[in-house]
């Protein structure tokens, strides 16, 4: 039995725990578990690792608020920081991070407003509307951030509420150097050798938020061979997939997705050429490009591999085989066709739906902003259960987080970025398509994005604000340029996102919702859906594995790290920083740095503490090897691997590189 | 009246040159111009320099052989190359150099094989077939390279006869460093600073050849507004294209183009990663393929700016009601409309045409070797009037030049590139399409390309020519994985080319030769053809221009170089090689390194000589600013400007830094 799953914390595997590990949880041990973990809502994971209020994730999963908070002067991202009292502590500009405090399972309300016979566009409707109603409600009762979760792909909801804490401040961070070391040629690979650590703190009235649930810190780390656990929230999964879904992700989506992360990465590329502040500026938009990029050549690979598709396509047929024998079973039978015509839906409406609604063909902030103004202004004149989800009262208090966000707007950058992205829409559509030609009134790409970006108001936070608060009226007499695109296209958007709610997330969920049925009907309940972005426990065990007929040991060690540079003639991006070389002598060069383990990760994982059975922290997840990739859609522990920082390697960097030793002692305490 | 034009060299246009410049260039100049002019077959333009068979060109023209001539231990593309005495200059492992020497206008001929009402297939057939034939009958009776040229879109046909060098060898190369400083940031910028420049020298019976027409050494230059002329090989420009072709490139082929190199770009740049020894192999296609995207981004953006688009629209229009009210060209009218179907064609066939029979689904030098072996074999068995063109017997000895080549097939990059083209193959027909399936056999990309490269014997140049004298059973028998996939996608490969050589081909050739006589009825026979890879006569002035309000002055100095290094920090690629620092004292800073001149070129016309009246060599074109890109499709002297190394840096930088005093007494003598 593999360490398979990403268990949900109200339904965690007890019975393979007890039986394959003679582990078994106590609902005490889930729920200070549970307490102890923290989303960030930029995207990742995270833990509490002392009552004071500091939280431990990633380096990469922090460097979207060390871009921020990075000006010309003080590069934070590339040179690390460090707050030697907490009046240093750096207020971030826009981070929320939530704590899940419980679960509760509404599917029986959900699934009773949505009647047999409602049209798609209908059932899509009613569900949304009484899951906001939902959500309402509970943020009324409780003041907590109530969100509603679809799991088994539309066969479960339940209710999540959230502790959230917006006055995060920045404690410490390394060098992209020592976090990233390596860089682009050696992620996703092992052994690794990086610091991909950082350390915030939440505050609540102006003072560090006292914590009672955090991890204590192990101070030896897990043995090989040891078990561990991974609380944190996979992003998205696609293991319940059927085989037309798959194909429609190896021959549309993914191929899609490469296309346009590759033309980001060569625009980001270029603009970084153009000198140093250029390439501080584009530095984090271009790591997440390529991570990203690097991710999805495994993700296709994968599925390019006649093995894994043979595989998938037996278990589909042996399904569909005991579907066709069992009476109860009869009516799911369409299920796997509906599925199909889902893809033939997506295939015709993704162009655009990418470009239009997720925003492809209008990259820039300051557009953000602009249609989530427009945006609210009309939603906020329906009954809320009419709204579009985003624009929920449940979710108003996120929303003008990131909407008022003080984080820099380089006009450059915004200027680049959407020029590109102005001619992407005008390569697919075509330079003479009506839309194409209204959007860019008479001028190029390069000259349109230049008249939006220096045309705006909305690179200040007041004006923002000040619309915001003006209403509906206002904005659409508003003559800000950004504010007319947003406007412009919003029809079109809204038509698309329509149609694709309708033909297929709507479609899709109706008929994954069977399908779940029948793998509960043929193999029982003991499982766990896919990835949905909110807490999931995963184990398994320290172990290394087999690559082209060598071992890969478990391990890494700080002392490995200069071995590595070494190797590679300390040539970028194999040069660790100057601190490191400077403290060589006081660092204990045995300790460990990297680890790998079976546990089930995925993106969003990142910054997940690994912890042993007493719940103490002993690692921090950063990556999956490069034969992780495919676990999106089918999990092995043969030689996939999830890639951590070692808790030692951070507390012996904060002592004996950063001169942190006051840092280090908060920590498990 | 602008310095528009790449001018025949039998219709040089004497009528402007003498009333704008006063200049009337004699049968001799031209000739002599014409003789001292060479093209490189692998892409670029050169000229004789001595009497003594020194060939002057880019170092970006010679980099594809600099790379060749490279191994692990000696990076000539990278560090240089120099040599002191005749014996140690390097022979070069398939470079084929062409020295036009006649052209004769061959129209009469091949329209009279080509009847009226022909089906386009029949009147391919005809054409090619009478083609071959007057180039046969050319070779046979003169021993010389003998090739037909399509002019004016097919409304004129000339007869080429090149005096052929095969025996070339390598005398000097800057380090990329000096050739290519400031890399592919300031690639299509200025001011500049290159010195994109090598030296190879021709042999004939093993000694160096004695050339009576080289181009004499102009010590100083020519001055600012001074005529110049440049004698190169333009590649291919689309200036007489219709409307609905120029809106098929924006919307359609450059798009394609740019994701086709941005996947390559991006696949080359994470090989390069794994190592400096992947890096030295990838280099230069890596900045063949950066260099491509850059041009094509700027080919776009024109095609995307209102006012070009106009232009062109508002000469159509203009043109089109000329023809309505001539009697003489109503026959034409239709003309239009036929190029706009063959557009269509265009779009419906690109995409296997530029898989299957240009190749990108299967990138690797073996591959197109194996490719040449199956159809030559298959070819040779026809009449020569019947083969696909590149076999037939007149252009025999080059292709086996480039079959025979000794230069290194790197396995790994082989796999690399194959498995990159053959998943773009399945991404872009689906993963479950027949061909695809036939094509990977069962296996990944991955797997598939690593089993035809590690199976083939085609690395070994013996085994080529062994296969090659075998003929055709042979190859039909043979078991060689790399053949028999060339065999299995020979078949719908050349499907699809029959396909379109007469949709798009033929049907083009007809239509544009019909606007090509309209324009001759409308506008007079004073004008030149769209570029075609032969040598043309470009004229021009010595001249700044005006950017954002700015002037840019039309020099820049070697001591402007130290300069522009200093302004960025010496970083990557703002590097001068050591040999520039060392010899810093040595340099006559003041001495112009680069220079801008009004004259029209394109890609082709890189290493071309810049002449003054005296046909005095005052530069060699290596570049056009980044206004210039457009010139693909439409000429502009307000800001678009050819770049070029200035001869005196040449002399300078071998005798001031290089040590080769000698070999610089030895130039335009």
């Amino acid at each position: 039995m593999a360490d398979e799953g990403m268990w949900l914390f109200n339904d965690l595997p007890r019975q393979q725990l007890k039986s394959k590990y003679g582990f078994e949880p106590t609902a005490e041990w889930a729920r200070h578990v549970m307490l102890a973990c923290v989303r960030f809502n930029s995207g990742g994971s995270a833990s509490f690792v002392s009552s004071t209020g500091l939280v431990l994730t990633n380096h990469h999963v922090g460097s979207d608020t060390l871009q921020k908070l990075s000006t010309p002067e003080n590069n934070y991202l590339r040179d690390g920081f460090y707050a030697a009292t907490r009046e240093a502590e750096l207020k971030t500009p826009d981070l929320e991070l939530n704590q899940l405090v419980s679960i509760d399972d509404v599917t029986g309300r959900v699934q009773a407003a949505v009647k047999d016979g409602l049209s798609p566009a209908d059932a899509f409707a009613a569900r949304r509307a009484v899951m906001s109603q939902i959500e309402k409600e509970s943020l009324d009762a409780t003041g907590l951030r109530s969100d509603v979760v679809t799991l088994f792909g539309g066969a479960k909801y339940h209710l999540y509420r959230y502790k959230k804490y917006t006055d995060v401040r920045l404690v410490w961070a390394p060098e992209t150097a020592a976090a990233f070391f390596g860089g682009d040629a050696d992620n996703f690979e092992y052994p690794r050798y990086c610091l991909d650590v950082c350390l915030f703190r939440v505050y609540e009235n102006d003072e560090p938020a006292q914590i009672e649930h955090f991890l204590k810190w192990s101070e030896t780390g897990a043995g090989d061979g040891e078990l561990v656990f991974v609380s944190g929230n996979p992003g998205r999964t696609s293991r319940i997939y059927t085989v037309a879904a798959l194909k429609h992700l190896r021959d549309k989506h993914f191929p899609a997705r490469l296309d346009f992360l590759r033309r980001l990465e060569v625009m980001l590329s270029q603009y970084s050429l153009e000198g140093p502040e250029q390439e501080r500026r584009a530095r984090d938009d271009l790591f997440s490009v390529q991570n990203a990029r690097k991710a999805y050549y495994g993700m296709l690979a994968g599925l390019q591999d006649p093995d894994i598709m043979g595989a998938k396509q037996a278990a589909e047929e042996e399904l569909l085989a005991q579907v066709k024998t069992d009476e109860n079973l009869q009516d799911k039978q369409d299920a796997w066709q509906r599925i199909e015509a889902a893809q033939a839906a997506r295939a015709k409406l993704m162009k655009r739906h990418e470009l239009l609604e997720s925003g492809m063909a209008f990259r820039s902030r300051l557009f953000r902003i602009a249609r989530a103004l427009v945006r609210m202004a009309e939603e906020d004149q329906k009954p809320d259960a009419d709204r579009l989800s985003e624009f929920n009262e449940a979710g108003r208090e996120s929303l003008l987080q990131q909407l008022y966000s003080t984080a820099p707007v380089y006009e450059d950058l915004e200027i680049a970025t959407l020029a590109d992205s102005l001619s992407s829409l005008a390569e697919q559509l075509g330079g003479d398509h009506p839309l194409v030609r209204r959007v860019l009134a008479g001028r190029s790409p390069q000259q349109r994005a230049t008249q939006l970006v220096t045309g705006t108001r909305l690179a200040d936070v007041s004006a923002r604000r000040e619309l915001a608060e003006s209403g509906a009226e206002a904005i659409t007499a508003s003559r800000d340029p950004m504010l007319r695109l947003a406007r412009l296209v919003d029809k079109p958007a809204r038509n698309v996102r329509k149609k694709w709610e309708e033909e297929v997330v709507e479609a899709e969920r109706q008929a994954y919702a069977a399908i779940a049925d029948v793998l509960v009907a043929t193999q029982g309940t003991d499982t766990y859906p896919d990835a949905t972005f909110t807490l999931r426990l995963a184990y398994g065990t320290v172990a290394g594995y087999e690559e082209n007929g060598r071992p890969v040991p478990p391990w890494t060690t700080m002392g490995g790290a200069f071995g590595h540079e070494q190797a590679h003639e300390s040539k970028e991006p194999w040069q660790l920083p100057a601190s490191w070389h400077e403290h060589k002598g006081d660092v204990d060069l045995t300790t460990p740095l990297n680890f790998v383990c079976t546990a089930d990760i995925i993106g969003g994982n990142s910054g997940s503490p690994v912890i042993n059975r007493d719940a103490e922290l002993v690692g921090v997840i950063f990556d999956g090897n490069i034969q992780s990739l495919t676990s999106d859609y089918i999990y092995s522990d043969t030689v996939a691997r999830a890639v951590s920082v070692h808790a030692s390697a951070v507390k012996e960097a904060l002592r004996s590189i950063h001169g942190a030793g006051k840092l280090a002692d908060e920590l498990g305490k």
